[in-house]
């Protein structure tokens, strides 16, 4: 097991009716900005829950935050936070919301002149506006833990972002929010929790025997409700049990002590600059190529997964491996999601040298749980997975 | 799955030689009471590295702190604290000195007369002094939690307390102190830790996929690194994962959302107070009969619990569930823990009666998942395990 260091300050409130808490966890005075994204909960009846429950504070609203969390428009949220001197930032929403949120807390207490360094100068946020969140839509995790990721369309750039001074203070995980999203929004989610998950542990063992049990527990689970819930998204049980899995399989725990990799998200951050493909399908649209391109050195923990998740005992190491990623890929079809870059885009031809060049221009020396690959093994990879 | 609330800010700095975060995590400024046993870490080192590591704080010393962390002891201490302005308290010991830390923390800021209010009025501490910790023993996961027990020899008594403002602000976790602990504390530990699972996952289901897979990783580690670790204790592989899996047994995750029982520690406590018997040693002499007496309302889990952790696909509930309690036995066992009160002391007759008529002195209602388990029935259950 490697050294770690581990810590998580956010206070999870889960279950249904909790929207009371908002004025136990939010504190008196407060001048809070209310951001949220498309609209939708405006429909669904979130919004009157919240704004019933936020009587007595000063509340200004900021909606529009588009999916990938987009800079111009945090810019826009970020002068409003200036001009009404906000004190608390409330996010109501999704990933892109929450990431979008934290970039602003970064940025309401940022001393530069350009909050665009926030996302270059690679310098983790020790201190940020105070926030919490209303978790509306479960996949990214970013209700409990302190990493976002924003884009810049007019440079096509996607960017990570973070720090210790990141974490929700508190947020409100209502399982029955998952009543209202649609099937589309639903496949990502088990998408993305699954492909986290992954991305900690498909490395190589380092005998940390619990890491990789809680690693496959998230992964086992994920695959018992992920039927369940794309036959039935109205049941409560389903639905918490899917939002508990989204919530832990990003929120620090399992990624402690263990090589972790992030490969496939790097590259598929660039399939969503260049093409705006929604984020979890990026990741499965790279899952399968990228396993198969490093097969090698991933050989013991592709075995581990095939005997422990998919129940492969027969056939060498190598076989095992194998049908362990054609079950990953079978997974990833059995909730609806296309697994090949063909079959999202027409003009798939050249993404693979286009993510090398940019690899390249960004200087980027090597990726994965080794550091090793290049953007010429990216090229390969993104190539594959035509 | 059931509502909850979740909340665990203990910083987690593991690994071997991290003690030099010892002055980056303590305030610079503090006057520090350092707390320890009966005096192993001035033998085995450890007290060497933390003092190295606490030069130009003001440091005074309180050593002696006994296992069940004596309240008579921990007065002592608290004058200390007060005649000494004492900012800051840092534990360096096992569960007992932690937890006595705890009281020492809730004490240092209580407002009443009497300190001994704080283990009988039930009131949760919501503000402690800050404390951190540097674990000398894998066991209680005291290390991780808000939550102790503090005994009272001449009362005969030992009580929970506990609340939001006692977690440890750090908990420095390296797992070389394992090489210089006893066989004895070893398999205390073990056993401790795989009773804290045991307590929280052997109820009755709520359909919480995630948790009941969590609490079987540890539950799986455990019996893994067991004679691993029962025959070599030096090898630090076996050590971290020990040491890890102790910590995440009763950080309070695996108990979200899910029935607790915790009836083995409560009539615990009692074996303990009354003899003096490891607390470890209580839990697997009352588990047998517990599972037993309750294999009923218990059996859903106990059949989950004997196909997922012991492999028992044969037969019917009645003896699954039946062959799983065997099972626990027989890994208490294999660790060297006899599982029967008559194999510990010589006169037991009449403890079911006198643990009843403490009890039932106390106005205990009821104990266990469904608050129903009398005197009475506590009575039976202690008295099958003689």
């Amino acid at each position: 097991m490697n050294n770690f260091e581990f810590k998580n300050p956010t206070k999870i409130i889960f279950g249904k009716d909790n929207y009371a808490r908002l004025s136990t966890e939010i504190p008196k005075g407060s001048k809070i900005l209310l951001l949220f994204g498309g609209g939708s909960i405006k429909k669904n009846g979130i919004y009157e829950k919240v704004m019933k429950n936020l009587s007595g504070y000063e509340v200004e609203e900021f909606g529009g935050i588009p999916p990938n969390p987009e800079y111009s428009v945090l810019i826009q949220a970020l002068k409003v936070i200036k001009e009404k001197n906000i004190t608390y930032l409330l996010a109501v929403g999704g990933g892109s919301v929450i990431d979008g949120t934290k970039f602003l807390s970064s940025a309401a207490l940022y001393e530069g002149n350009n909050p665009w360094e926030i996302l270059t100068n690679k310098r983790p946020t020790l201190k940020g506006m105070p926030f919490g969140t209303v978790l509306t839509l479960p996949a990214t995790g970013s209700e409990m833990n302190s990493g976002a990721v924003i884009t810049r369309a007019e440079y096509k750039e996607k960017f990570p972002m973070g720090g210790a001074g990141l974490f929700p203070q508190f947020s409100i995980l209502d399982p029955e929010v998952v009543y209202s999203i649609p099937e589309r929004q639903l496949a990502n989610g088990l998408a993305d929790s699954f492909t986290h998950v992954l991305e900690q542990y498909m490395t190589y063992p380092v005998d940390a025997i619990l890491q990789d049990r809680f690693a496959e527990s998230i992964m086992l689970s994920i695959i018992e409700i992920a039927p369940r819930l794309m036959k039935n998204s109205k049941d409560y049980k389903t639905a918490a049990n899917f939002m508990w899995n989204c919530t832990m399989a990003l929120n620090g725990l399992i990624q402690k002590g263990v090589p972790n990799d992030w490969a496939i998200h790097v590259m598929g951050h660039e399939l969503t600059a260049l093409y705006g493909i929604d984020h979890a399908r990026t990741l499965a649209i790279l899952t399968e190529s990228h396993y198969c391109y490093n097969i090698e050195s991933k050989k013991e923990k592709l075995v581990q997964y095939a005997e422990r998740i998919w129940g492969i005992k027969n056939g060498d190491d190598n076989s095992k491996a194998k049908t362990a990623i054609q079950k990953t890929t079978e997974f990833f079809h059995s909730i609806g999601i296309k697994t090949k870059l063909s079959e999202y885009i027409e003009n798939y031809e050249g993404t693979g040298e286009e993510i090398e060049k940019r690899f390249e221009e960004r200087g980027l020396s090597g990726i994965g749980e080794h550091g090793k690959l290049t953007p010429k093994d990216a090229k390969k990879i993104v190539t594959m997975a035509y």
